[in-house]
């Protein structure tokens, strides 16, 4: 019990540190009225778009929650619903940060850069922090209730089920979140530039356009709000699935719950570490901003490695413990201390790696700027090319981690690995939430007016906000597969306990099953085909929608432009509102149908198999989906990512005075790499994460519900 | 012995319906002096690319023929050296026909539409029946030779092993081909378009640029012997790997041998009805060219199903015998039929849906024509979208295809069907060699200064030949996909067999070897994810090359321009034959380093982690390697073949005066398109085909040498 008040002392600093964040944030200058009005414009945009995001999928939630206390019973359900709620809060609270924290950004700019960098920063770090503390808070708090408050053993199926409902109410609201959030803001930005700078020849953030409003919003509700619900879903579902590992391989024995309070104990003492590295971001005497951050992601990582180690001392008594599994593997704590390091270690070697793919200093950003300068055409063919390349790097670091850390703790030691490379998500997505952030702070300045050193100021962050989103996304898409894999072994894991287990009385349903997950056999094939096809098909609906909704954004602004012919001349002001609202609808319309790909994708194909050919070859091809799935997943996540952030950045580089800069033809090439880039880098390519985890998830579930049978 | 002969036989009808109609097509009117020197500079240029591009693949070819030698025998070797010649005999003899009939084409096209569509099909068969007609042949003779001759036992692993070369000597010539040859067209294409039609602002096909020349050699070693060598590939190795499944799965039966024939004769016998379909093709009353050619498709399709049965009457008796294999696995005889026919219908459903997505009458090309009028931006997003969606329905008549085939008649029944899919490879690959044929021959009417109604027939067959490309292309990716799933059975029985046999005196390797290829196994995980890498990789170096080989063009481009100022004047004529040689140089040296990519990793990886986790992990993760090349490679090439050919047919359809036509804003967009499309649909996607097989096919001789330690 004392491990468990601990960790959830931990979540508690998390939660402290946010509200002290935030009062310190809402103490400083809010700029003048006129930005304050901006601003105030951005927030009733963004809140009004959550809340109706919110509605919609409350819709859906109610009857998930009715479904699961049917069919699993009432704890479940609330499992469910702790999910859902904290995560949508934690995105809730942190975008309402952001907007209040953007405006406080331009203001201290325009005194000093470390001002600014310092007010978006602790923004983005309430946000982080709260993504990391009230996922452990709900999942810690929830397993305290149950085993202590209910009574119930800590490895018993009512438990594990509650806890994976928990992961399946983070997935409900990742899904739609990353999706929904995904569509507004780059319906927003693409058809708003198309309209803006490329037929009324404006410039981006100019007040004339009545996009412009709607592309700041967008910049919360996706990259705060959605990268939050996708980090939170990630944090639950690997800290749940490492604790349904835990509770399959050593179940019965004394070190049961130790092994199941291990994940939450290194997400408790990363917190704190991730909070001692927000306090290391300082701007150095050399001014780099990019540094500053690199200054803090070091210190939080190689603070982890110490707690982590402290953890293992206080779980296990050292690091030569021998474990024994039920299966039968060996492993010491020693081992998986390394596991853990090693998960760190991933991180770094994915930050770097990204940053390499999308940095301006590099040959992948450089190369797609030179081929900038023979056309458009050239452009897309190299950005693509790039696209395409950027899998390898990430793909052989996870491969390295997932053969070093299987030989160091088996299965249990992958699932350490992930639980540790997550347990900084506190402080990595606070490097994303910087990054809205200073992007409004840049729309605001132009917008209100200020002068021209400020944008410059706020420019220098903007740039470094690209950098960090684009690392966390990559950040986000490797330890989104890694932890789909464990949910994957906890998928593999849980259906031979239930088969083992089966019998008249309980498991009916998993008697004389027999699953044959070998690739010799053929609805293994299929399982793999059919769930690698999902992140395609779901990456392309997720295209299209984008251009539907840009479309519809151009038709709204070409309205307003030639009902009040006053806009353009600066005489008559655009009605914000309007665009955002009709985004607000698009947007929600158009995450329905491709968020459910991957939500009923599952449990159709265990149906219609189970009909063809039976229950066994059923869950071989469910299983195999679910790999299948992950593997394709990954490698289109990674490319579109890397590949839209190298794109946004060959522009910046044409921009900073290379190949013509600005208005050459390099340029105008570049803009359209920018454009195709947007939905790749921030609609589909993000979204394919909480796709590949709710597949996962949904076949746990499944699982849950037929051994209910 | 009758049944082989009778086999032979068919064969070579192929190769004397080849020789009959190259008399037929040689003797067509060959049109003016300027005609044939355009067509003479087309077929030097086009001689001396594959002059090089087989010395090139000749060193690489006798060091292999030698390391063969060595490793397994002289019989593999020149089972090798049979399939690598005449792959390299096929792709010749047809490019050389290819060349010869674009100016009879032209020349027909001055008198009637159905005239030049008869010259260009009638060449484009030849090609198609050398493919088919030779692959059988030469499988088929030297299996005589192997069983009869040199007295081999049929299911003997050295028949075995020197058929399998044959298929690896065919791969060979199939990777370099496709993807050397990919990089000149799509070098030549792009570089070609970039400096005249953007710099120079002259129209395509234009004689005074000095890589017009280059550009229609392109799209004879491009289409027409990279798809050639591409098709006999996956012709051969298809044979092969299901003689090696029934070798395996009847060895000591009476049925052995009849099994053992059951593809060839299926290929013999639909060689004889792709003929006659080639006597369907006539122009009807509409004048529609599709219609025509899909007359002779339907026509050899409906009578390969009665050529089939007559086949099964002839080896088992009838539909009703039953057989058993030694893996336990009873089918009928009947069952099998049944699978061949699934196997041309899976070949019916790939050419409708390919159509739906590249026709110009459909919902796909028309929404990317629609989105080219807001820009470049969007008409890439909705290429990029639709390419990603196109691969929905393909992957699903395939799963539906694995799944039926698989119940009539288990691992062996996916094969027959994958045969009987192929066996109509004569008629499709006439089919696409009908395209460069068309597309040269309006190049030489555009440089001929033909009259224009000559250019409007031979822009028709053109606009035909796009589509007819892309359902190739359709019909190469599904057929090598499950070519290569037949391979990777052969790979997992074959390993089955060498564990089985393993002793003190033979197959010593492999004593004590359990492989575990479930998915629960972490290297069979990690296997995936890097066999899943192969083509993202690939594919993105195939793009970077074409890239830089453009480049290489657009340099000469400008260069001659600059020197001979007289050339835009039209008083100087263009060097071609320099633009020609310097393509050459970049098409072979970029062709190099990405083809050893798929060749090398199967090898790598089995040494890598046999030196990290020993045998048992290695030979899962090469197993399962090859699976993941499979599942991502079958998207990655789907997605791009598709996306390229509704790219292209989207900027066919603004021309033909929708949303502005030609000039118009929406067309320089389209164009645009287009150019991202050239590299993916001619270059990459198609290169990631023999990408796939040639990764299991030398896994298949991996585990051949390994059995010879």
């Amino acid at each position: 019990m004392t491990a468990l008040l601990l960790i959830i002392l931990g979540g508690l600093c998390a939660v402290a540190y946010g509200i002290v964040t935030i009062r310190d944030v809402m103490k400083r200058d809010a700029g003048t009225a006129r930005m304050q009005e901006i601003a105030g414009a951005i927030a009733e945009g963004a809140q009004a778009y959550l809340k109706r995001q919110y509605a919609t999928i409350g819709i859906v939630g109610i009857v998930l929650f009715v479904a699961l206390a049917y069919f699993l019973g009432i704890k479940v359900a609330i499992g469910f619903l702790i999910g859902a709620v904290l995560s949508g809060a934690a995105g809730f609270i942190g975008m309402n940060v952001s907007v209040r924290a953007n405006v406080r950004t331009a203001q201290a700019a325009t005194t000093s850069l470390g001002g600014g960098l310092d007010v978006a920063f602790k923004s983005g770090a309430v946000t982080g922090m709260l993504v990391a503390g009230l996922a452990l808070l709900g999942v810690a708090i929830y397993y305290t209730y149950l085993t202590r408050g209910a009574g119930l053993a800590p490895a018993s199926r009512e438990v594990i089920d509650a806890l994976v409902a928990l992961g399946f109410g983070a997935s409900l609201i990742s899904i739609f979140a990353r999706l929904g959030g995904g569509i507004f803001t780059k319906g927003a930005d693409v058809g708003g530039d198309l309209v803006g700078k490329v037929e009324a020849g404006i410039p981006e953030d100019d007040p004339r356009n009545p996009a412009t409003i709607a592309d700041n919003v967008g910049d919360n509700v996706g990259d705060c709000a959605g990268m939050a619900a996708d980090l939170f879903e990630t944090y639950a579902v690997t800290v749940v699935a490492t604790m349904v590992l835990a509770a399959i391989f050593f179940a019965g024995q004394p070190i049961l719950e130790a092994m199941m309070l291990y994940p939450l104990a290194i997400g408790s003492a990363c917190i704190l570490t991730s909070i001692a590295g927000t306090y290391a971001v300082k701007l150095g005497a050399n001014q780099s901003i990019m540094g500053a951050l690199y200054k803090g992601l070091i210190t939080a990582g190689v603070l982890s490695i110490g707690a982590i180690a402290i953890v293992n001392f206080a779980l296990f008594g050292g690091f030569g413990t021998t474990f024994k599994t039920s299966t039968g593997v060996t492993f010491t704590s020693g081992g998986l201390f390394g596991c853990a390091v090693i998960g760190l270690a991933i991180t770094a070697l994915i930050v770097v790696i990204t940053e390499y793919y999308t940095g301006t200093n590099f040959r992948p950003v450089k190369s797609i700027a030179q081929s900038s300068v023979t056309g458009h055409g050239t452009n897309v063919i190299q950005g693509l090319a790039i696209s395409l390349e950027s899998t390898a790097l990430p793909a052989l670091v996870i491969v390295a981690g997932i053969i070093s850390t299987y030989a160091l703790g088996g299965l249990f030691g992958i699932a350490i690995a992930v639980t540790a490379m997550l347990a900084l998500a506190g402080f990595i997505v606070a490097l994303d939430a910087f990054g809205p952030v200073t992007d409004n702070a840049g729309g605001i300045a132009e917008m209100a007016g200020l002068p021209a050193d400020v944008r410059k100021a706020t420019d220098a962050l903007d740039a470094v906000g690209n950098t960090t989103k684009a690392v966390t996304k990559g950040y986000a898409i490797g330890s989104a597969g890694l932890g789909a894999l464990v949910l994957f072994a906890a998928y593999t894991s849980d259906l031979n306990y239930f088969i083992a287990n089966a019998s008249d009385t309980q498991y009916r349903f998993f008697r004389g099953v027999t699953v044959d997950f070998s690739l010799s056999n053929p609805y293994v094939v299929v399982g793999l085909l059919l769930g690698g096809l999902i992140p395609f098909l779901f990456a392309g609906m997720a295209m299209t929608a984008v251009g539907r909704a840009a479309g519809a954004v151009v038709e709204e602004v070409r309205r307003q432009f030639r009902e009040k012919p006053g806009i353009m001349k600066g005489t008559d002001r655009p009605d914000y509102g309007r665009a955002v609202d009709m985004l607000t609808r698009a947007a929600i319309k158009e995450m329905i149908v491709p968020s459910l790909l991957p939500v009923l994708s599952p449990i159709v194909l265990f149906f219609v198999i189970q009909a063809i050919a039976g229950k066994n070859e059923a869950f071989a091809t469910v299983g195999a989906s679910l790999l299948g799935v992950i593997l394709t997943g990954l490698y289109v996540a990674i490319s579109m990512t890397s590949g839209g952030g190298a794109w946004d950045n060959a522009k910046k580089y044409i921009e900073d005075g290379h190949h013509g800069g600005k208005g050459s033809d390099a340029h105008k090439a570049a803009v359209t790499g920018d454009t195709v880039g947007d939905p790749y880098k921030d609609t589909a390519g993000p979204a394919v994460n909480p796709a590949i985890k709710i597949t996962n998830i949904i076949a746990l579930l499944l699982l849950a519900i037929l051994a209910h049978q």
